[in-house]
């Protein structure tokens, strides 16, 4: 695809500063761009780039317009506007349809002729994919799961039986939707397993990274509302919902019955307690346990900052008696009183 | 299946209260239960919804019973007889049986006529599949495992070579057993990878969750002894040994040759140290390091309280400079002293 | 194989100490060594069993020979020793090689008559399968994504388009190669995707463990270096760069564009946040928190160790203060001061 750059800006948005019939072939890093190329600048840590680059147009803030050596788009959010011409410029070609040889698709699956079912991919009983959806290599969608319109499975996600996923999702290779919520109750001395008859709901639009596990509700659903999006290796314990548009980034644990609201930022490796609630549009920065509900929008945080070993161990040790400190400071300020 | 709560109380045991013949047919929670549905009470979270309740029966505690306004099952654990009565209500049909065309068996695997071996599962040289066992749509087992009476795997699951399950074993989507160890010795600049020559051994009436991994041992085995119960995503290092009835929750990291004992319970994102013990009966709470050795049965906990942005920035610097202060307060008590 | 504790001598190096013409067959711990089986001693755990040890012979350091009573082969890194020993000893069989009927080659992708295609695995167009690589049991290589020479992905393992894996590396089951980074630009109240354009690039003498994920990079690509060690359960996010021989443990979550130097070595559970950088020879404790750039070699920590559940309630209660107590201390030192 090639477009000129009045094309990006009518098409995309943006401010068009400088030669509109620049034209523009690919995207690239604003460091290593060269002819053809557009980029983008929206984080300060990249600006020192700017007067260097080899790039035929950027996409940058008004501020930074003004030092910008090349033809630009101007707007107040150049990531956004980046996202939607890449996506223009890197368009991929139309999906492939119908069904490989090598997939087995049971007699009462439902296929829509304008999906894609790849090799390997199992089907059971049931299932129903609909039109545009396209089912990678070694995916297993097991009885009665569906997937909706033009949602794409990668290659080797499970969807255990009766899951259904919405239009337009797109799920990574080891995503594992559906299996078994943690659900035991002690008997004395042993476990005695809890059936989780429920089942897991994604909405539209919603993305689920690499190796990311959702587990199916004990007794009711498990949620995903739609818009959500969910980086890789995230559990999410049964019964857990998860707002709209809210996303959540690698690592993250989030325990059953958590109720997170909409639009909400959760950092990479925090964790979530179980049957607490979260307020819309709170962040909860990196590696932060959310033990208690939120209730006020805002941020929230709770991991230490590194330090070097020696002056960490010294800190650390001091901690293991804080409360005993912390006495003792009081009974200076009541000596100190007298 | 449909039992009357006479049948009940005499199949899976609590004490009836009201009309005995009430008809049952299905579980569900207390605020959404209808018509013909058994529900429990265990936590208080939930007693607001008691007297409201449409079910037609209640699993409760005598404390609860009195203000029960629907026939009940009274318990001193509900919760168990829950999932007691909802294991017979949703009593599973009898598993498929034989060896679906689409499995590819080595000739020299052993599988029981009376097991199921679906699409796409791959069995190596000298597997052996004990009756009542199902193996799952993908999954792959290599050469010399073996999987004991009626275990499932449920999808996707890689057993590696000589890896031996138990009976009645339930292993979910993406879990890996028997993975290399993590060993590798330092040559000057460079690792050199030390052989992994154990395996993993999986004791009776074990559950291992989505995407959990379980390393084989370097020299001897890596164990999970009868009734672990692990959650999804949990990493278990090689040669780590994990006592009876010990239950793990998910995204918890088991560094090699640690020993857990039996009973103990360890909370979510938990990490334990290598080469350590953990006595029997001792619960961790979630997101805590176990960085020594436990000798006392009881609770351990290491994470701290999440708080807002603002003031968890002041606290974590003062957290900075803690031993400087420490050292300021003594400095203050000697100076008062004399 | 068997050769006698002179030739190991001669092969692997070490000295030796009694009898070279001790035969040894195999390898074996300390505690459980039998006759034929030689083992080693190289942390102090396990030298209590060294008097008692009824292995053929032990690899352990200069300090430890004294007191062996047995023939030893001795070296200032035993552990070492006893890698290239077990190796040895251990040799795999030549691997198989050819294509097996159960698998699904694209006619457009070269496997080499040198390699070996299991059963179930899925190569797409334009994949190359270089001499001697193993590509394990349903494993999914999805368009123009090559695996070089001798690498072995065992089963399971998803190579995502275009990603390209150097010689020699070994990559265990469930590991995801190449999927989108977690690129969104926020829209309003929703996210747009950001067109993950880059590739993942892995350089030769690599391991990846079990579920580990590493993302493609957004605009270049994602880089690991050669003879880079990673554990189980690591997630690498777009365009971070691993460099040469640095080793990782389990759960670590490493952000996008993080830089990791040469021979770093990172602990289990810990977080590496976007966009730093970490200079060469760094060592992270265990469930730290890389919040920002380290640019000296030298250990860094930031976890706090475990205590009683009473004792820990007592300490984390006071930090939630601590910047109110700091505050308290410095007035009494200013009331002393005057």
């Amino acid at each position: 695809m090639e477009y000129t750059l009045t094309e990006l800006a009518n098409r995309c948005g943006g401010l068009l500063r400088g030669n509109g019939d620049t034209l523009i072939r690919s995207v690239a890093t604003i460091q290593h761009a060269g002819p053809g190329a557009i980029t983008f600048l929206s984080n300060n840590r990249y600006r020192r780039y700017l007067a260097e680059t080899r790039a035929a147009a950027v996409i940058l803030t008004p501020a930074d317009a003004d030092i910008c050596p090349v033809p630009a788009l101007v707007s107040d959010n150049p990531y956004l506007l980046y996202a939607r011409v890449a996506t223009l410029l890197t368009a991929a070609l139309a999906p492939q349809k119908g069904v490989d040889a090598g997939a087995k698709i049971h007699p009462d699956a439902r296929v829509s002729a304008e999906a894609w079912i790849a090799p390997g991919v199992v089907l059971e009983k049931g299932v129903v994919i609909a039109r545009g959806a396209c089912i990678g290599p070694n995916c297993v969608i097991q009885a009665g799961a569906s997937v909706g319109e033009d949602s794409r499975l990668v290659a080797n996600v499970t969807l255990c039986h009766d899951v259904r996923v919405g239009k337009r999702a797109l799920i990574h290779p080891g995503a594992v939707l559906g299996a078994d919520g943690f659900g035991i109750a002690r008997d004395g001395d042993t476990w005695v397993k809890v059936p989780q008859l429920g089942s897991v709901v994604i909405g539209d639009d919603v993305e689920i990274g690499a190796n990311t596990t959702i587990d199916r509700g004990a007794l009711e659903d498990t949620v995903i509302d739609n818009g959500v999006k969910l980086d890789n290796q995230i559990q999410v314990g049964h019964n857990a919902h998860i707002g709209e548009h809210t996303a959540i980034a690698g690592c993250v644990g989030i325990s059953g019955s958590a109720h997170i609201g909409r639009r909400c930022m959760i950092g990479g490796g925090a964790g979530v307690a179980g049957h607490i609630e979260i307020c819309d549009d709170v962040t909860i920065t990196a590696m932060t346990i959310v033990s208690h509900s939120i209730h006020e929008p805002g941020v929230y945080s709770g991991s230490l900052p590194m330090d070097t070993g020696a002056q960490w161990r010294k800190n650390s040790a001091r901690f293991r008696q804080l409360d005993e400190f912390v006495r003792r400071l009081i009974t200076i300020e009541k000596k100190l009183k007298d």
